[in-house]
């Protein structure tokens, strides 16, 4: 795969993600991006209970604690981090190294190197597979400098691992399908990443406290602040954390301290919310944006239950520890596949005006397509009202 | 080069680098990185002018301009970097396109890529050097991956381009030694960047406004402000600016929105200081922080007038367009010589409890070495009266 060009078409900069957002019937709705707008209703109502106010003389250095593995993560963002976890019980905290990343996106990378950097002069190649449907960003990011310690190998479903070392990403709830994952290749000289960024109560059923090796979440998918760009690991491995430390420092000397500043405060206010469950969802992010989720989920399926195009994938219900009840997926992406007759499925929605993301940058057939469900509620509802009027359009014969 | 290991000690994590601060005679002096504190009192005087609010739901989007090249770049941070160039005269951005990195490290790994990436399959790997001693992060940048895109190929002065494409770093002032620098390549087929880190008038005479195709600026070394982790690109051509945006999407998918606005804010008050010169140094940034480089700087040439062990560069004077002055290089690292006699400069430094980066990671003899002059007031002086102990030491025979 050395040498393949870059898919530009799931950079968030390409595709209609620059087109303009000021709504009118002939515009393009940019849902090609998970850009998580969805949310910001909650912060508003929040009023200033998550201001931060930043003083010209304040977090100047290029340190946040010395004797810190992740010497650039503000303690109080590390104490949150634990905080959230231990609210939510979705990944247990104890016995592991946080380290920072500008989004789980660098993370990733420094991951990359943490598992491959060699001491020998010439390293091998170490394979990186994740099963189809993956991340339409994983192949790219592995393959966008050639290097030499790393290569991207497809899905992990027909991987044949032969004895050497490989990394597997598994990434559950999954991007783009929203189904539960665990790892596939079963090979002695694997390392997994687990990423997480989506295993949150908005969008699915907390069902154990995650307890593995790498661990990877993102504040973007969290509570909605991707312009933060704020991403952590918890990390068991020492030397690990170290390198992937390491790596950061060498690729962005650290991780912006107003990010974390105010990472550290959001999340505070979202688990205070959260422990005072009494106070009805208002103050209960995660209430709130269940509730947001489920709605869409309910006017998607609703516009698509006659529809002569698309189909959707059906999640199970489990028992989610964090809310106590048996709760549904709502994924942060529609999977869409297109039926009989309709082939690519992105183009077919380019058609509507609709800018999502075709399956081939997943790894698998045109006929799929994953459109944002975390769009602005003015961009969701237009997309619903092009759904729905492609579906009469057809049903009726134009 | 390929397969190098790591020189982790010009990591801004290691070498005493994680040591306390909290200064005893015993204590190691962390002056190994340049961690620009120096200027906090500045910005300490300045009360709340600089302050900055942000709100719950601020800055919540990947987006902030999706016309932009560079779509994650807030516009008036945009704003800002003119207005500062403007200012200052030190480089023209007139029909240049700012691209915005997580530091100026990030945007530095953006154009190794836009420089070098192909269309071919089998790309050609780019050499890629500058004039020793050169900025110690500069190979650890290119090797850490191992990429087949490009690869370090040394100092400048030795490098035979034979007619093959390559890239020429231009540091000026130059880190470590605060010489001022030009291209020393004169191959058809290079690429040149322009690493303007410390070409502000706290360091050296501002002699032109930089014309260049590729240029890079960080807000630390300009501000102080390093924890934002705000750098910029000015650049030319559009192709080469979209493909760095591309990157700084795929390593990192944008740069911290809090660390931007701060940024601008921060930008702005500078300016109004520099512009309402008649209200003496205390408003002006430039002023406050020039005479404080240059007690310091005296104070560390009074200190090794009389010593045994080290010698200093001297600089030349220049007329200085923003002072209207001849001024004096004041370069934020002492580069330091060891005389005959001591072998290993940074060996010797060490005995003395200071940390400093040696020689050889600058690609240059070990009887040099380069110490931080911005750290803050209480460690610069420990580190002038260790110098002073240290000569009188030798001086009388000890």
């Amino acid at each position: 795969m050395v040498g393949a060009p870059l898919n530009k078409a799931s950079l968030p900069s390409a595709n209609g993600a620059r087109t303009t957002t000021t709504l009118s019937s002939d515009s393009v709705l940019a849902l090609n991006t998970g850009d998580p707008t969805v949310f910001e209703p909650f912060w508003q109502k929040m009023g200033d209970k998550c201001d931060v106010l930043i003083r010209g003389s304040d977090l100047m250095s290029y340190y946040s604690d010395k004797n810190n593995v992740c010497w650039f993560l503000e303690p109080e963002l590390g104490d949150a981090i634990k905080r959230l976890h231990g609210v939510v019980g979705n990944a247990l905290t104890d016995k592991r190294h946080i380290v920072l990343g500008t989004g789980s996106t660098q993370l990733f990378q420094a991951l990359l190197y943490a598992l491959t950097a060699p001491a020998a002069p010439e390293p091998e190649s170490v394979s990186v597979v994740s099963s189809a449907p993956y991340y339409s960003l994983y192949p790219e990011m592995i393959e966008i400098l050639h290097s030499g310690l790393y290569k991207w190998a497809g899905d992990a479903c027909t991987f044949n691992e032969d004895g050497r070392p490989y990394i597997e990403v598994v990434n559950s709830p999954n991007n783009p399908d929203g189904t539960h994952r665990g790892a596939v290749v079963n090979g002695g000289k694997g390392k997994v990443i687990y990423d997480f960024a989506y295993y949150w109560p908005q969008y699915t059923a907390i069902t154990s406290a995650a307890d593995h090796e790498i661990m990877l979440f993102t504040l973007s998918k969290c509570t909605g602040h991707a312009g933060s760009r704020i991403g952590w690991a918890l990390v068991k491995d020492k030397d690990i954390a170290e390198k992937m430390t390491d790596y950061i420092a060498i690729s962005s000397i650290g991780v912006s301290k107003e990010s974390q500043v105010r990472a550290a405060k959001v999340i505070g206010v979202l688990c205070d919310g959260c422990e005072n469950v009494g106070l009805g969802e208002s103050e209960n992010f995660f209430e709130f944006s269940r509730n947001l989720m489920a709605k869409r989920w309910q006017k998607l399926r609703e516009a698509l239950k006659h529809s002569e195009c698309f189909t959707l994938y059906k999640h199970p219900r489990e028992h989610c520890l964090f809310t106590g009840e048996f709760t549904k997926t709502l994924p942060a992406f529609a999977w869409l596949k297109c039926k009989e007759g309709i082939e690519d499925c992105n183009e077919f929605l380019r058609g509507l005006k609709i800018a999502g993301r075709g399956g081939k940058a997943f790894g698998v057939d045109p006929i799929f397509a994953r459109v944002s469900m975390l769009s602005r509620e003015d961009e969701f509802n237009q997309f619903i009202e092009r759904l729905v009027v492609a579906t009469q359009g057809i049903s009726s014969g134009h």
